[in-house]
């Protein structure tokens, strides 16, 4: 009654690779963590860039608190920062830095927050006028302001990573902004924050958060340890979205889900493991930049259908393994049929906790899918990928996810 | 056939506390990640002490690797820094510091070696004559010089927290010093380093590595996250333990096992957890500072006799979830009856890694048992930990193990 996958014990699988590792932002985790904000932000100046999204933390109270824990700072603000944050915001955020001399830039809200923060913190000191040129080479990024976050749900683990997602919708493009300058000083995660949280972004939540983790699963060389930890991660947000979505105000489904998200996008739990292309992220950032849906919907949409397209001889095993010790699927002793047996587990559970059937639910038609697919494997080496990936398997991809 | 023991649904146990994370280390890990050592000492000095022990890195060839690395740095030297560092050694190491202008410490071995080296690091700033000052009150810890580890045996995980245990053989005295100053600036974690270390220092390294999980194991508030990475830990350490002992120059073995040992020791793998008491190392402590025998040898021996004396309502069901998710123990729905099969499963583990069956077996008599049980209760509060230990019960669970 082994917990870990027999196969894993061949060696030609199992490999611990090199890596480095530094992640050099201090947690703040639970309920009421945000009374160290204060000190901590006046330890890196007093002139304070706020930034947030359309105003939901003004019905909650939580600017309220912030304000009281800034008396004493210049604070300026940049709010309205959409889902998948433009590029525009990034602009007028660092126009506002250059302009008032701002020494922290603290982030309240979201992914989509935290990351155009992290691009303002990047674009505020560099000499040039347009981010986007920072997006397009990331290696422009010499230095960054620092930057403080205080997030407000569970999904993409921005809190805890160096990198971020920016759109441009004059070119329809959604590109990663990642870079060593830009890992948060600090970072405030108090589970209780996320409890007002709706029930379908709670789910878009939770399904960005599984996201990260299988994108880390399903790779080639791993090791023990990396799989152990992202099967736990995975079995965690299963088992606690359910009780979030019931019960909002559930704290300790709530914290679950708030961890897991910010270990979710360091690569953390799976050092060691080969470095994995983000496939789904890659393909769903098209379907963001062209339609503006909900990522976490998105990535849950195309996610089960991408495990079927790759399943084949040299990814059966690990999808087996997922199968086995993620989904509770009774080792059959036949690869092929609990592969797919998981994979249907994962469509039911994505459907039990609201995530439309297909694309075609959420507005996407085919009109730009060979475009999507172009994009996708232009800026994303997919032809690495556990299983390569060119423009037509993603165009067939696509089609199949409607 | 879930993985995780049905009790943890038991909301009264399940609980994700408050915690604060900053672990500022920077890793590298992997085959020859020793080539970046010279640049990155030298953007920390130039005046390097170079600690170490016994001497073994002049045999295997690592001595030779670091001096190249150290080319065009003024180098001092302190070896022969002993298993259970004394004081005696982090005087001498800071008064050297102190003469010579040391800019930057270099730890190249073990534990031992490391721990011995973050005294003397904080030491070298101390005021004071005597470093016993700061182990015996570590908020006397100001300030620091910098750290860089280059590790040499899979055991303490001191590579990567910011504590060390140092010995007074005159008062018979084995303290930890803990403080955040004491962080090292860059680890090099290369497993084929351990490829060299013998059998019984294998075997006991992966003891410690074992016990610094299952100390964060036993304790009341958990949750799913902390559980998942110290079980998927465990089993890591038991599955490559026996391969390392069949051939030491296993480097997925030795890889597992050096990763295991690395998050060991800085709570990452329980953030979250109820904060647990140390309460086999604070008895294994006494037992080192008495008799000087071998800190993993003395825990194995230790472990599952205060396992056995702790069995009673409050810890029957983790003891269960231990037999069940790290030992294999199929769960026969009689929770008393799981906990003691997985006791024994431990047991005989170890014993067949080598660890001997008892503490006479290494030299150690009762003559002590009573000083040793009143210096760990003084030292140590174990009237906190998960089934609170007084000193006859320390006294007793010593008489166990003899």
């Amino acid at each position: 009654m082994s917990l870990y996958y027999e196969k894993k014990l061949n060696r030609e699988v199992l490999k611990m690779h090199n890596f480095t590792y530094f992640a050099p932002t201090k947690l703040y985790f639970g309920k009421n963590v945000i009374e160290n904000l204060g000190s901590e932000i006046k330890a890196l100046g007093d002139k304070v860039l706020l930034v947030y999204g359309g105003g939901s933390i003004k019905k909650t109270g939580i600017y309220n608190v912030i304000k009281e824990q800034l008396q004493g700072c210049e604070v300026f603000e940049l709010s309205g920062v959409d889902p998948n944050p433009r590029v525009t915001s990034v602009n007028q955020g660092a126009a506002l830095c250059k302009q008032h001399g701002i020494e922290v830039v603290l982030a309240v809200g979201g992914g989509s927050v935290m990351d155009c923060s992290k691009a303002i913190c990047a674009a505020a000191k560099y000499a040039g006028d347009d981010a986007w040129d920072l997006v397009k080479n990331s290696s422009l990024v010499k230095e960054a302001l620092p930057l403080i976050c205080v997030v407000t749900i569970a999904a993409t683990g921005s809190e805890f990573d160096c990198g971020g997602v920016i759109s441009n919708l004059s070119t329809n493009e959604k590109m990663g902004l990642v870079n060593p300058h830009l890992w948060p000083k600090v970072s405030f995660i108090d589970p209780s924050y996320t409890c007002s949280v709706s029930k379908y972004q709670t789910t878009a939540g939770s399904c960005d958060i599984m996201s990260h983790y299988m994108e880390q699963y399903f790779t080639t060389g791993v090791n023990d340890i990396g799989d152990g930890f992202l099967e736990t991660e995975l079995k965690t947000v299963i088992k606690y979205t359910p009780a979030a979505l019931e019960n909002g105000n559930d704290y300790e489904a709530r914290a679950h889900l708030m961890w897991a998200a910010t270990l979710g996008c360091n690569r953390m739990a799976s050092l060691g493991n080969d470095p994995s292309i983000f496939v789904c992220h890659a393909i769903e950032h098209e379907l963001s930049a062209f339609h503006d849906i909900t990522h976490g919907i998105g990535l849950a949409i195309i996610t089960p259908k991408v495990m079927r397209y790759i399943l084949n001889d040299k990814s059966v095993n690990k999808l087996a393994q997922f199968a086995h010790n993620v989904m509770h699927v009774e080792n059959s002793g036949d690869a092929y049929a609990d592969a797919k047996a998981g994979i249907s587990a994962l469509e039911k559970f994505f459907a039990s906790i609201g995530v439309p059937e297909g694309l075609s639910k959420i507005g996407v038609d085919d009109t730009h899918f060979k475009a999507m697919a172009e994009h996708a494997c232009a800026y994303n080496p997919l032809h690495k990928a556990f299983i390569p990936l060119n423009e037509s398997d993603v165009e067939a991809i696509l089609r199949q996810s409607l």
